[in-house]
């Protein structure tokens, strides 16, 4: 039996708040434990789990709670309990490398759900890292770790003033996709690259804007306003690395 | 105010199995509610909005019920309650058009989201029509309506028996996507094309694979296992297009 402290305390994680609190966060569903128990078992805390995910996965190195089904529904954020949860430590924030390959700059990504779908994708295309503005969405809500479906593990991701980051990225191509840019051409500007993402309806800040070396529009065939932003960023991403 | 019956009828438009009985979907939020005035004025039955809303937008071809703010929380699916919510009688279920350009073929497409998604950037890329597979999500569930910004009004979406419909494509290339495919190279094996996108976890099931004349991989540089399935078919659909 989980005390209600305990309870507390795991739901509590599923708030910003209380990650940045506590240096936690949660990693729910058989898939995404097991991800994190391949690629970042040193950052496993606890994990709650089922007797028969216990049984079956055989794990020894880590603290593990069992937990009866009906409790694991209380700690769960999905609709279906996951037979697993695990609690990890959030990764000492660094800073960003100097851009080797291809760096993506979020500007105000506010869906979790968008979020992870680019992480996922960044890492699919050997994106270097990625840089997020403060509005971003928190890449340690349970939502964004779903869909980064392990990525998160992989992914370098940082949170910057994003105006001062790519202010200094001096003499290397800063790309922006914008409605009003130039269609989109095959071909890379350059080994190193700035690949700026804009928000989902306001797009790419105008002093951000201003900063790129080149704006670009995906062409467009339709009557439809725009793309999704993960969507933009993957034809981006294949465009350059094609 | 609302009457109870009402309510729950309002209500149950949110289930698939009451829009088919009723011949009825929703349609929240002002965005959506506009494209639906703009796109399909004739299909709307009934408005219930905001008195601010009613002001603002002077609508006076349809009728319009004024419904205070906590009745337009009880009516709402959206986390925060639109100033607007729009019924409208569903289209007549016709039968898909003679390949004439690019069809998309979606084969158990689950998530509401990625629904959402792909007919949006199907219309970006000015795809004919969409045919889906009888597991598919159901393209008037609200959450696909809202991930289509407006573009269900104007993207023909089928539900169809598509290993038959597939079958009766003689002499249309037909492309998969799958992990084991060549990798895609820029380029259009022909103007008229169906393009087959798989389910989220599964992709597309093996008797289907069957039938492509190619079967393409999206070049990966990452560790990534897969990509999410709108990004895939915006990839898929920009290198076709450009």
């Amino acid at each position: 039996m989980l005390s209600k402290t305990q309870v507390k305390y795991i739901q509590s994680l599923f708030h910003k708040k209380f990650r940045d609190e506590h240096g936690r966060f949660i990693v729910e569903g058989p898939k995404m434990v097991s991800e994190a128990l391949l690629h970042a078992p040193k950052d496993i805390e606890q994990i709650y789990a089922l007797s028969s995910w216990i049984t079956e996965m055989n794990v020894s190195t880590i603290p593990i709670t069992e937990v009866p089904a009906f409790e694991m529904e209380k700690i769960s954020s999905l609709s279906t309990a996951s037979p697993a949860l695990a609690i990890l430590r959030k990764p000492v924030q660094q800073r960003p490398a100097s851009v080797n390959g291809i760096t993506l700059v979020l500007d105000t990504i506010q869906d979790p759900g968008n979020l992870g779908t680019i992480i996922r994708t960044a890492e699919w295309f050997g994106v270097q890292q990625i840089i997020c503005s403060e509005g971003t969405a928190d890449c340690y809500n349970p939502k964004v770790i779903q869909s980064t479906m392990g990525s998160i593990f992989r992914m370098p991701v940082f949170y910057e003033d994003i105006m001062e980051w790519v202010g200094q990225c001096k003499d290397i191509p800063v790309l922006a996709t914008s409605l009003d840019g130039e269609p989109m051409k095959p071909g890379r500007p350059g080994r190193d690259l700035v690949v700026v993402i804009g928000n989902e309806s306001a797009g790419i800040r105008p002093a951000l804007q201003a900063m790129a070396t080149q704006r670009w529009l995906i062409p467009r065939h339709g009557e439809a306003e725009s793309l999704n932003a993960a969507v933009a960023t993957g034809i981006m991403l294949y465009a350059l690395t094609t």
